[in-house]
């Protein structure tokens, strides 16, 4: 079969056992050739290849509601849907999303790229067709991981007092983006070696009747223990005490095992819980054997042998955070690391390698991983959480009421600042500044280079007045020169990268060369801008901003962040705080939008963030009788 | 014994069970009477007047760290810790927090206010414990409300992995502030009921050892029963199955109970949970028999017959809002309403009354509501999550996420939006306007007075364009009469309220009267200043602000919200992106600064909100030339 000429998922109703196995495998096919050029979500797609197939075999979407958590691996359901002709353009700029996306298709009713939200929007769902009076469907598809969020946990203890119709389906896949954390992956292993959960509910039954009767007290206990029949199970205890009928463990790539714990889960009131056993990157030997990580998401590899297309390049931003961590771990005690489930991503899965005490991996928990650096913080210890930009946003309320409340000594080191291209809108870390500058007792720093960014983890580390977010970008660093010594950047002082008489640049991290780039197309025109790393994002550097007003030069402010309340708002606030009211000042910035996947240049040319732009603007801003030209 | 001369907790230990019994007593009789001229959070103390003993009884605070969920309960804790000749100023300006306080005691060891908080900087600091190879007691009190947080679930789930010798007391008073919600609170009522650990455990180990030997199928259930033994003990299997020791439940007000039971969760390896339950209110009638909380946090009351002082007034915003929904809710089935366990807060518990099916408590849980009013709003519900602008923080992400991100309609009627007095910095809902402003999609209002409320409710109801948030203060309206009709506010569109030419006002919601009283001051000195309502926070009123910049008037905004990046800047943004660089413009609202509890009145006067404040910022502003007098 083609799989580009399937229009609609309902054509699988028609399909027997083998044709539907034999879909699959063409499936499998499919995504490991496309995604071998574009990259992509390899693992987890591949691994719900069968289960995806189960789900629109017996539901009719749109009708019936399939939501996604995460929603990295709905790239089957994205095939299943009539999309296969456009995974040429996976994650690419105007291309297909790697996630569920509204816009795309009438069968992605929730689009996700945050972990642990689709139980809530299932019950949401749930909730407006129980009001409505219609019948349809509500599945959401969890993995384990995601499990371990505290809004899947909210959400589940609701849906189990609410009993409504809901069907979870926990795909288990034993590994997690990172290998799982917490106690309730132990739960979940206890379930996959407990064997059916049916199958023991009926030796247990025949064992309760063979229990003499006993008198007084043990017949009480009797009682008890038939009542209670289901705490005997070992399987689905925990779902069942929240109030989810428990199905599985299921083989999640056996069609007849799923479809017959779906038809059932149907039929079943209240909410059922099927308990999926999948493997990740099953049916492709590389991506099986995947005990780093590598093939959940990945650039281009070569299909025949797995190799992994590696481009040469400067050390990553992430890369050069965590060797200074060791290197300052290695000098003092105080150091610890926290991750919320990405060691990789953050990279301090190296730092664990040489201090496996002083590394917590809490799952994907950012709201615990944040106080439990402020309890940390308390005792004398100097926490670090490395954490994405997008995911601190989880964070917020904890970073605001125990952090900056408090005025801990808590590292933040926010990887992802800015654009981070082809994972698209939910993952852009564009709202950091605007999230965190308003806060009382918050320092925010970003690095002009990786060598700067070093610097900045040690000055960071070496605070001792609250807390201190260190953001950097996605990628790699220029390669530049790495010191040797660290030392500390002083906190509210810029450094003038270039002088200049005609207009200032401020700006800071990755707009710095676009600055740069401007300036010199600026400079044939015979204007002299002066550029500033304005690396200290909050505090201002009052006093250069004080000498700017007074020499008065038209400032444009440059930033890789939200347009709204960031850099440029602070420094507006600052010249109108301070009487300098007739400052010409202009702001670029990422506008009032949320910004789609593609690559970051093609990104920044969209919203009109580079070089030409700035010089334009620059160029509008400086009186003519100031033009030598 | 005056409990005025206690001065350090240690005392406790020289007390025989009768003076204990004596001096718990004394404890109630002396909340009772300060509270009833102060007011509080009479109901949770009585609740821990024993249980806080017993922990200072057997522990050595500081060294031993105690921390409070929530902390309104952490009364009896700051008598026992010298601080009871400071009741007669709880809550007052500059007097006693009702929130444990770091900076009033060394036995406050971690500051809280939001709820849930507590077992993660439990995790904290005993994750420092064992680094530094120190060997205090941790303990974190936490109620049964705040366990349903999923911050407290991710917790929970971290520290049963990491096995830290932690002591959960779970104060399971069996009615938090609102009657509790969820699957979890089924699991703690069947504890309740069944009663003790150890004795259930005796009798099963019993009954095991009797069940006679099977071959085959059922010797495997056997021995399969005999290893989950833990299983078949209904009490703490929930808790067990997270890996930690469940010991209760205890008699919250038995001396020997608790005692017990921390005796031996001192003794025990890894993570213990301690089963308490307590009664709020405890030994005071009034706040015993309370079906509607009353107790949890009130205004003074006559201690004789436990009536409470009510201040005739006008309705209070939120009953406004309360009142609007269900005139809107009558007429449109599409209307539901959520609240995250403050339906008494909110006054959504009288919107149920009418509409018990379109009313979702989803407990301390304002992730999962944020979430689920979206699952709402994709099936063409209109959900209003009513939520007070300092819990609003907790669901940052989902708004960004969820609900901006897919543009869904979804109103946020945010009470307690400015500052709310008595419950201090951890309540004050001074950022919502910076969080939320950066936000694309969002728009947010706020009205200035009763009337304008319900009109904005409504204006929200029907606004079919994305998410829109409604701000409303903590406390009454004016008393003004409200219009029989409910009717539109154009988004976008400000009312000037007086007009004048030396000056603009830019104002809205709690901060107009301030700028009429200071308009009023500056007509004696011949000023004729202009004060718009500037009821659309976004987007802006962008024609009137054109006009103001053409006439070039001095602009002051002046609002009760944070000032760094709330609506203050976004004028500024305004007039610099549309090149009216000349404008002179100034900006009042919060400085950026923590604001400690005290009347509003006094906070206001603190940080220069005030008339008079106002009045010299104008006076100064007006050029000279244009001052008639």
């Amino acid at each position: 079969m083609e799989l580009e000429n399937i229009k609609d998922p309902s054509m699988l109703k028609q399909l027997s056992k083998t044709e539907l196995e034999e879909l699959a495998s063409e499936i499998r096919h499919f995504l490991i050739e496309k995604l071998s050029v574009t990259g992509g979500h390899l693992g987890p797609n591949l691994g719900v290849v069968e289960l995806t197939m189960v789900l629109h075999y017996c539901l009719e979407s749109p009708k019936d509601k399939i939501i996604w958590d995460v929603g990295h691996q709905a790239y089957v359901h994205k095939i299943l849907t009539g999309r296969a002709d456009q995974f040429d353009t996976l994650r690419q700029y105007k291309g297909l999303c790697g996630f569920p996306k509204r816009s795309e298709s009438e069968h992605d009713v929730w689009e996700t790229g945050h972990s642990s939200t689709s139980l809530s929007a299932a019950m949401g769902m749930a909730a407006a067709r129980d009001l409505k009076g219609t019948d349809e469907t509500v599945v959401a598809v969890i993995g384990d991981g995601a499990l371990t969020g505290g809004m899947a946990l909210e959400a589940l203890n609701h849906i189990g007092h609410e009993q409504k119709d809901i069907i979870v389906i926990l795909n288990d896949n034993e590994m997690s983006i990172a290998p799982n954390v917490g106690a309730l992956h132990n739960v979940l292993g206890r379930l996959r070696t407990a064997g059916k959960y049916h199958k023991a509910k009926e030796e247990l039954e025949m064992l309760i009747r063979k229990i003499p009767a006993f008198g007084g007290k043990l017949a009480t206990t009797a009682e008890r223990v038939k009542d209670s029949l289901k705490y005997l199970l070992v399987s689905g205890i925990f779902f069942e005490e929240l109030g989810f009928t428990y199905l599985g463990p299921v083989d999640g790539h056996d069609f007849d095992d799923l479809l017959e714990n779906m038809r059932y889960a149907k039929k079943t009131k209240g909410p059922v819980l099927i308990h999926v056993l999948t493997k990740k990157g099953k049916g492709y030997a590389p991506a099986e054997n995947d005990a780093e990580g590598t093939w959940h998401g990945l650039g281009p590899y070569k299909m025949e042998s797995g190799e992994v297309v590696k481009k040469p390049g400067p050390p990553s931003y992430s890369g050069v955070f965590s060797d200074t961590l060791k290197k300052i771990a290695r000098e003092d005690k105080r150091l610890v690391a926290i991750t919320a489930a990405m060691p990789g991503g953050t990279k301090l899965d190296k730092f664990a390698a040489e201090f496996p005490d002083r590394m917590f991996d809490v799952g994907i928990a950012e709201q615990h991983a944040t106080t439990m650096a402020g309890g940390l913080a308390t005792q004398g210890i100097k926490p670090v959480f490395a954490v994405y930009s997008t995911f601190l946003q989880r964070g917020y309320d904890q970073v605001v009421h125990d952090i900056c409340r408090q005025n801990l000594n808590v590292v933040f080191a926010i990887d992802r600042a800015g654009l981070v291209g082809a994972d698209g809108e939910t993952h852009q870390g564009v709202f950091d500044i605007a999230y965190l500058r308003h806060l009382p007792n918050m320092v925010i720093l970003m690095p002009k280079d990786e060598n700067e960014l070093q610097h900045m983890i040690y000055t960071a580390f070496q605070y001792d007045d609250g807390p201190i977010a260190v953001r950097y970008p996605r990628g790699n660093g220029y390669g530049i020169k790495m010191d040797e010594q660290l030392k500390q950047i002083p906190i509210g002082k810029w450094e003038t990268l270039q002088d200049g008489n005609d207009a200032c640049i401020l700006t800071f991290g990755t707009m710095i060369p676009v600055a740069e780039e401007a300036v010199r197309q600026l400079a044939l025109q015979g204007l002299s801008v002066k550029i500033v790393n304005a690396r200290s994002i909050k505090p201002l550097d009052e006093q250069m901003l004080t000498e700017l007003a007074e020499v008065n030069i038209p400032i444009l402010t440059l930033e890789e962040t939200s347009v709204q309340g960031s850099f440029g708002s602070a420094v507006l606030e600052f010249f109108h705080d301070n009487d300098f009211h007739n400052v010409v000042v202009e702001r670029m910035g990422i506008p009032d939008q949320f910004i789609e996947h593609g690559s970051v240049s093609q990104l920044l040319e969209e919203i009109g963030l580079t070089s030409a732009k700035v010089a334009e603007k620059i160029t509008a801003m400086v009186p003519r009788k100031r033009q030598r030209a």
